[in-house]
């Protein structure tokens, strides 16, 4: 455990955060002031920005190397959903006080970790030192073939909505994080404990979904401040509502595990955010094709609803419920404000 | 004055931040999760990202269009320095409180001057509430002709080494910024004391250079932490050396001012940075068309030395006198950590 303080800039880019840019002659090792990249011949970039911050977004005590893969981790999820391959990123760092070598040392194995995982290099970036939490302000550039990225805006009425994976799992990682006592409570095997904690720590971007995305769906983003709240967005942004069935919802076997004892703890993670799944719009002649590419790729979709007109003054979401009963659903979920 | 609180991310970005990118298409509104950029044909993209925050890089009650000014000049000034055009940026920001109208607004309006004086647009970001100071982190995007971004690591020997504008002013200003009462001490009319504090709130990225950096330049960086600081990062990152005439250092009739009353504050202003002025290497042989081009562009640049090889364990940067005797100058500036 090497515990000294990293006192300067220049020791901790050349000797953490260089060798994470290694792999891409554009960074230039990081020895200059900027990144020079251009896509690839035919293609344009995606780009986001998305800052975590400590006892917001992740915990004083987490491990360095969680708090590196999630930073570069939601963000990569926002290029998924746009059916953009990760490229690159810079990353703005800022510590309250000097960082140890082993913290930096452990953040920088989980950024390389996520990184390898996405096909991505470290570019640029800063980091100084200034009061308040440790931050970490990434941002991500992906690439996508010329006019191909999937938009938030372009959903339509009759396009079916669709869902990666399982929601609600990340909410209730996240109470396991606070309170390990609830595993025994809520009936929890210790590997299905892992499972929900892994997904609030360690959120997968859904990046093997990215050539259906491309090749079927109408319109996506992703699902990071709960479905509630994106599924909105993605109405108002697109002028559409949409229907969703409530026994549609994935939801993992740990999930299900919880809600059968705490059905209020299960109630309250279920749109809480965090997910980093996919929401798509995929017309419905393209369903089968979207769905046999998921399965191909590996990973899970489901169909949990419809688009449809919005009708003045109605709620833009209305979640229907196993007697077919139907009743708005508020945009409930995580807000950054 | 509207100081009611804007309590949404929604609201902020809908209200004052959308106007920013309505300019450039690849914004999407800000209505999706991500920016769709691409180079012009035969370009790539440069790219830089800078925090500035509260009680570091400005103080809580400069005048948020000010700060916003200051967010984005101080990325542009590395985009410059690399002879790269601005295209657009996106914006991480965050706030320990929900911001009043007001202050958006006037912070809103700041950028907007910004980049409209530097010819870009907003494409996208985040913004959210968390403790600490507020803290503005944008990523700038400029663009060059491919292959012709100006390095930081390709200085030689026998380059003469030129500075842009004048330096040290913007040190004196934020003196002035913090004790106004220091202009009478040094005898300045209010004019004089006003460029100063100018150059510390609102730097000038010298875009101007632009074309004589690509045509003429065979490195180049902006001076951000200091001329001394920042001189000596060139050298070795060109594994050069070189020294530098103390009385061809280009100072503003203000700073000249101040130095006759106190030379210590003057001294201590120098090298102490925030000049965002640009620092080249130019072989001999064009030197004469880089000053031609500086001058028909309206900027002043000023040969201060010259690089020459570098003696193993001797300073990298050498500052010699009016009578020619030379001493080592050190690497003293601003320093982030």
């Amino acid at each position: 455990m090497d515990d000294r303080k990293l006192t300067s800039e220049e020791s901790i880019i050349q000797g953490y955060l260089a060798p994470l840019a290694a792999g891409h002659a554009g960074a230039l090792g990081l020895k200059d002031d900027c990144a020079v990249v251009a896509p690839s011949a035919g293609c344009e970039f995606v780009l986001k920005t998305d800052a975590i911050a400590e006892s917001v977004h992740f915990f004083s005590d987490d491990r360095p190397a969680d708090i590196g893969w999630k930073a570069l981790a939601v963000n990569v999820s926002d290029l998924a959903a746009k059916g953009a391959r990760p490229v690159g990123y810079l990353m703005s760092l800022s510590f309250p006080a000097a960082p140890t070598r082993q913290w930096m040392a452990d953040f920088a194995a989980g950024l390389g970790e996520a990184q390898s995982a996405f096909g991505m290099h470290l570019l640029g970036g800063d980091t100084d030192r200034r009061p308040g939490p440790i931050s970490i302000t990434p941002t991500v550039i992906g690439e996508v073939e010329t006019g191909r990225a999937v938009r938030r805006t372009t959903a339509r009425a009759g396009d079916v909505a669709y869902v990666s994976g399982t929601i609600g799992d990340a909410r209730l990682g996240l109470m396991l994080r606070q309170r390990p006592e609830l595993a025994v409570r809520w009936g929890l095997a210790p590997h299905d404990a892992e499972v929900l904690t892994a997904r609030f720590l360690r959120p997968a971007p859904r990046l093997a979904l990215v050539a259906a995305l491309r090749s079927s769906a109408r319109a996506a983003m992703d699902v990071s401040d709960g479905l509630a709240k994106d599924l909105d967005r993605m109405c108002r942004a697109s002028a559409v509502a949409a229907t969703i069935d409530a026994v549609r919802l994935p939801l993992s076997p740990a999930f299900r595990i919880v809600r059968e004892r705490d059905p209020d703890a299960a109630s309250a993670a279920l749109f809480a955010g965090d997910d980093y799944e996919i929401l798509a719009a995929v017309p419905p002649d393209a369903a089968g094709a979207f769905e046999a590419a998921a399965v191909s790729s590996g990973l899970l979709v489901t169909a949990v609803g419809r688009f449809r007109e919005h009708v003045r003054d109605e709620a833009a979401v209305v979640l229907r419920d196993e007697n077919g009963s139907e009743a708005p659903l508020a945009p409930i979920g995580w807000d950054h404000f």
